[in-house]
């Protein structure tokens, strides 16, 4: 009774997908601080051109160049799995399969592009690359790659996560990258914080300043930056994720897909699987596509489509995405990859497009979900993942319900391995849930009221 | 280029491979107290008589039964890697090759025979396991072995990393196993170790007690005992690792292997990988086949070939097996499932034959080994796991001086996302070497001196 396929080496996908190609609307550009689309070469300090041209082209396809396959053929293919024992658990018709992205040596979908952008970056002649992390999962995927590919790294973490969380640390020191405490000393942005706020426990708006002013202030040319979300050409290289799922339900013999399911955070584990999902959906097949976020910080279910900042500081371009504003904080759930303030514009405009549906559930359902997971399917599961299996059981039941034998599809993002003190505190009775709180909401989203609007178009109509 | 080889659900080995039918010379038994061979039935109400059934046989093949088989298709079979990255570090003309069990969702090889286990107890019609564990690799495998099987589990875990390490204790946790710091007051051992030394850290040996006396002492029958390694059976279990290797180099287009290499503690990993070579090794085929030990824990090199209890407390039966006195006690370094007193009798009686090396290797240079592994190959290793790679690294640049393409495969035995802090004080320089003295050894031998001894036969001639 198969539970479990792969791919042979010569099915493995040999190009990604851009969702940008088939979108009904075409994706607006990002604007500079004079509201003017930024041109490429204005990125060109921050990111090697091969990657700026990547993160705007309108190609259907992307070539996967052949030694960027070889770095992925470590880990990848990764197993498609059939959820038999959760679905004997739940009793229902739904057939549910996972791609499980925790077989990766940093555990989760990260150095799917984490590789991709090393490789790039080491082509253009960059040596160095610096980056910002918060619990971690993104510097140790980044840190992984340049040791793979002989680059230095360079992680700014959030100073709490750092000083809580030494673990993720240590896997980025192991892999050979230098892991600082942001604020740190060692940049301008750093210190005027510390010099104000001593104690500061650092944010991602900070780290993320802190790692793009060391790239650029860098003179000699050869450092760069790298984010691990968002941005178009990070979800690009994710694609492969639901290329080879595919290509791996075929081979489960299911000839159409009902409901495909991830966690989104800044979007890109999310986007990895569903795209090429999407791109049957606009080609007229019929399925749900649900991104799941927390109640606690709901930018899709609740936030604004809007022009907004990448960064709490405000020195990134505007992107057009959904936003809590970029000055909302978010309470201290366990899924720190799911408190970012807005999502990557691509899965933004395909909210508007009416193509993707977000759900916002709290934490939880969440851990209660991740649990029966750990007991029917084996695998403990990190607290952003936990949120697709709490989708994933809903929908489930659902089916249950109406009696339908429905194919679901969701992403395992990533192992909770380093994850566990979260499922201490559910163990002791000690979390909650956060319900944002509407005035909350209007406050930090009153920051981006002067800021230029979107156009706000629905399936190809403006 | 191929780094990396699965097979095909059609190729996976369905029997297991038991050594003892082909060891030249005959297992000799385990004995009682009174120093006469324990007969089976004596064990039962330890283990469930077909477990004991599998103990004994020496049957060559033995069918995995095809439940087990779909518990073990969870995570298995899995992945055959050449190890690209390190040969081109090591500039060696070897061709390395390495078995990937850290993709197991307890990330070890440990659940090949917990599944297993966890199974033939089901069958039986036991409800109930107990077991004892020191870091915690062996209790969560047992967990997580005994959630898919709906079973409840017990385990005994040494106070000591009860309580420095959490982590693993939440593993089981999530797993719904029930772990207990030891010595516990829920058994008569514990309570009469905690009257007399209420702050006691614990030890194997007294978590050893406590789960067998939590078995043996449950009136309904319906409890028995479980041991992650050393037995006949769990290195049984753990041959199917093996089995698959073989047919993944020949996949590679490898005719011949010339270096097998893996760590031992208790043997399994070791033991899994290794002895369906040994069986071609028997059959004429030339190879080295190294164990691999902490020099602080050199049971195998240095210690002797003996009748020894399996626990400190002197309670199970008596096995023939290299030792170093079961009063030992073991430095503490950083490769917690290394630090066993005792060598699986199968393993030992392969040694006695020459058809096994012992090498022992210093902690550093382990460490040191993992990093480069680390950063070439991309996986972070368990502590126990270094000391195969280190070994791998010394036969590597050995073909190297001697200008030889040798083929080396060795056991990834597990990953080591839980072991960080070992890494830690071997960045901060707090990491020493010990070279266990002659008069220790002596001393914990003594304790042994007055056992009944196995007569030492080499290759079939007593």
């Amino acid at each position: 009774m198969s539970t479990k396929v792969f791919l042979n080496e010569n099915e493995i996908p040999r190009q990604w997908y851009n969702l940008a190609a088939d979108l009904p609307t075409p994706m607006q550009p990002p604007l500079g601080p004079d509201g003017n689309p930024v041109r490429p070469e204005m990125l060109a300090p921050v990111f090697p051109m091969n990657i700026i041209e990547q993160e705007v082209t309108t190609q259907r396809w992307v070539d996967i160049p052949e030694e960027v396959l070889d770095l992925l053929y470590r880990w990848r293919p990764t197993p498609l799995y059939r959820a038999r024992g959760l679905e004997k658990a739940l009793g229902t018709p739904a057939r549910i399969y996972y791609k499980n992205e925790g077989v990766s040596p940093a555990g989760s979908h990260k150095p799917n592009t984490a590789v991709a952008q090393a490789w790039y970056n080491k082509q253009f002649g960059i040596k160095r690359i610096t980056t910002e992390t918060g619990a971690g999962q993104w510097g140790s995927a980044l840190s992984f790659a340049c040791a793979l590919l002989g680059l230095e790294c360079k992680v700014y973490m959030v100073r709490i996560s750092f000083d809580q969380k030494p673990f993720r640390r240590l896997m980025m020191e192991t892999w050979g990258g230098k892991c600082v405490a942001s604020p740190s000393r060692e940049t301008h942005a750093g210190r005027e914080i510390l010099a104000k706020h001593p104690e500061s426990p650092g944010s991602l708006g900070i780290a993320i300043s802190e790692a793009i002013e060391e790239a650029v202030s860098d003179k000699t040319g050869q450092t760069r930056y790298s984010l691990g979300s968002v941005l178009n050409h990070v979800l690009l290289h994710q694609t492969i994720i639901g290329l080879e799922a595919k290509k791996q339900l075929e081979k489960f013999g299911e000839k159409k897909v009902d409901v495909v399911i991830g966690c989104a955070g800044g979007g890109s584990n999310f986007a990895g699987l569903a795209f090429p999902f999407v791109a049957d959906k606009i080609a007229g097949a019929k399925m749900d596509v649900i991104a799941c976020e927390p109640a606690s910080c709901p930018k899709m279910s609740r936030g604004q489509f809007a022009y907004d900042f990448g960064d709490v500081a405000g020195t990134t371009p505007l992107l057009p995405m959904h936003t809590l504003g970029h000055t909302f904080v978010p309470p201290p759930i366990h899924a720190g990859g799911l408190r970012y303030h807005g999502m990557a514009p691509l899965v933004s405009q395909a909210i508007v497009e009416g193509l993707i549906q977000p759900r916002a559930i709290h934490q939880i359902e969440c851990y209660k979900s991740a649990l029966l997971f750990a007991k029917t399917e084996g695998f403990i599961s990190a607290p952003e993942t936990s949120h697709a299996i709490a989708a994933t059981i809903q929908e489930a039941n659902k089916a249950r319900e109406e009696g339908k034998e429905k194919v679901i599809i969701f992403n395992w993002s990533g192992h909770g391995l380093m994850d566990l003190l979260g499922y201490d505190k559910f163990f002791r009775g000690e979390l909650e849930d956060y319900e944002l709180p509407e005035h909350l909401m209007q406050e930090s989203l009153a920051a981006i009221r002067d800021l230029p609007k979107p156009k706000v178009c629905r399936t190809g109509k403006w």
